[in-house]
């Protein structure tokens, strides 16, 4: 992340630097075989009449554009979505006190709002994962989808920075992949925890990079992609 | 946490009465066979004239109060430390571009650098890992160790806030452990990330607890803990 | 596994006996907190007009008993079945090509030929889960449920005892379950398959464990289980 | 695997006829960016002083020659070999019971017993994986070593076919490699238990194919392997 982000003279600031100065937060750069994964923008999160829905609006236009322009370089997209089984019997112990949402009666796999924003335009033969914790990776074959498909760079946008997205790319970053954060195109219900997060995703485990910047890198690739 | 931790006025508790307001942060409380996690507490990381090391005095003292509380009551105890090999042929790809630490002559396992405080007094009984990520369950056979003792419950003490102990506290949430972060046993070297990711730790992985309740609850045990 | 079982004088005879005097095969046992997992008895394994089917009457039938016994003793039960998107972009690369029936038009999430037996009466509250391998903890939160109920057991029965039953077997015992294979509840469509992998599953893996000594053991759990 | 392996009026050759007319047992072939991965070439396995020992001969003389060409060809090299710490608490829990000889003195970490043949001899930049199971892949960071090098090939010798070879392709398939089993550079201690396993493996999750094979693909490899 550049001087540009309008961090200056806030406590994030003081966390980049002194953690920069230790070294953190090197510049991994693009590869040269992307995938683009999708979190979690469905209509429980980007419905403002839902429990835990926030004006998404941005997050969800730039995700768009992300996919139009990785369809048009035939890069593999995929997406994301959650729900637990009706009965709750995959919810028992610490994970549905910690968070109760998950309990919630429209938390349900399969259920409508579960369900991706139509705006996405998912088509068929793009993956849709239904994963039960925060990381994309964790409890579902996201990895093998990616080693199938010779992947190298993960590019990720949705929602919520603080959460699933953070978890996501620390999970891309363990497994060694080129991890792209696409800063206008996650989003957090709190505008500061999205800030801050995106300092230390960009510290510890994926480059946080504009859109125009991953936007350029896509339509640049080789159109033989896959 | 409660009202008393010195967040009132801050963007911190912002953030925390958002996400509680929407249901993040339940409480789940300690289970019945805990398991005490230490991490990284090595000299990479105490000695202030390394790269990485800052002042955690109290982090250790503090882990060493839970640690005589856990010995008493017998209870497993587990310690992490990193390093790679000096040939560096496991950290090519982007993990040491985003940490050039990794890099470093010191940042070898079995290093001085690497070993443990003696403070600590680890006794040859308690499992040591040498872990390759933030998370001590990335890539290590931690959550056999914790299947094998019919483990309910982890106790994690260490360092650092915002890297280790946050990554280390969700993979023990995934995996459905009680997860309960030492609130005084946890260091950082930034004031802030620290304050700041206890917060967000509270709301989506583990309870954040008091000291003196931690010591409370091993002093309870059945002192027939295996 | 007892002089029983029409081992002597075969081939899987000189194998068990060269691993047994060099120390594999010991018993571990039950533990004191089983759950049940029924392993792939849906129609596209069961009935014979399937590509894959192969009579496996007494396989669901001592599953069944075992299923009874254990919904007595409120013992966790969970089922597993296979399938991919009808897209098949779960299914780019090595993995159809050894198992092309992977890319049969049955073999997708969901469908009819993926449906469980319905002899086995799954309970709304019994977990399925839709695997994507042989091995039921590969890629899916399997492991997640087991620690949540705190298991120390796992009680395996389904099929193909060369394929999944010890995939499943193998990851059952690394992850350090009690981990017990129902002789008469398990099959393969090759009996010499199936005789010789439970061979090997008790020298390494699993003790392979007579119908009605399972059966005695749920009968014999405190009725409080979970 | 051809005609040529002497399986025609066996058993074995029943089991490998019936389930390739179902379909198993297609051919994956190589990828274009292989790794080498050697199991378990250690003295524990092939000192027949050892409590698990065996003559392994012809397995190290034709890993070598696999190496050889390897190095000449710039491929990524990986060895494993296995051990516990000295005071077993790794080994708690089923673990040693199904398999005692894990608590032999001599099944320790880094003892002189768990060192790599030296015939094989292992260049300091290619790593070593002290695991603590059959497969590679488990409990360890191997996937992101193949990860970080964009590897699509794995190619496996070493001991013992019907243990950590079976687990380690099992586990190498399901992360979509390309899995090769160089048939020469196999063993295991029973002949029956190696060529049987040899024929489940090949229809199941890898290639089993002969060393001149193997050779002729790493000499016909682009030298500007990294």
């Amino acid at each position: 992340m550049g001087d540009d982000m309008g961090f200056k003279g806030s406590q994030y600031e003081e966390v980049r630097q002194l953690y920069s100065s230790r070294g953190f937060g090197g510049r991994v750069g693009f590869g040269e075989r992307p995938a683009i994964l999708v979190i979690d923008l469905a209509r429980w999160w980007l419905d403002q009449g839902s429990p835990l829905g926030s004006d998404q609006y941005a997050t969800v236009e730039n995700t768009c554009k992300v996919l139009y322009s990785g369809r048009d370089a035939r890069v593999p997209i995929i997406f994301t979505t959650m729900g637990f089984d009706s009965y709750q019997s995959e919810l028992l112990g610490p994970l549905p006190k910690k968070k109760p949402h998950f309990v919630h009666p429209s938390f349900v796999r399969g259920s409508e709002w579960m369900s991706l924003d139509p705006r996405l335009g998912r088509r068929l033969d793009e993956i849709l994962i239904e994963k039960p914790r925060a990381s994309a990776f964790w409890g579902t074959p996201l990895l093998s989808y990616l080693t199938a498909r010779h992947i190298d760079t993960v590019i990720i946008t949705g929602c919520s920075t603080s959460g699933c997205i953070r978890a996501t790319a620390e999970s891309s970053f363990n497994h060694q992949f080129h991890t792209i954060v696409v800063r206008e195109a996650v989003g957090d219900r709190s505008p500061f925890a999205h800030e801050y997060n995106l300092v230390e995703i960009d510290l510890r485990y994926a480059d946080v990079t504009h859109l125009a910047e991953v936007l350029k890198y896509l339509s640049g690739l080789p159109s033989n992609q896959r």
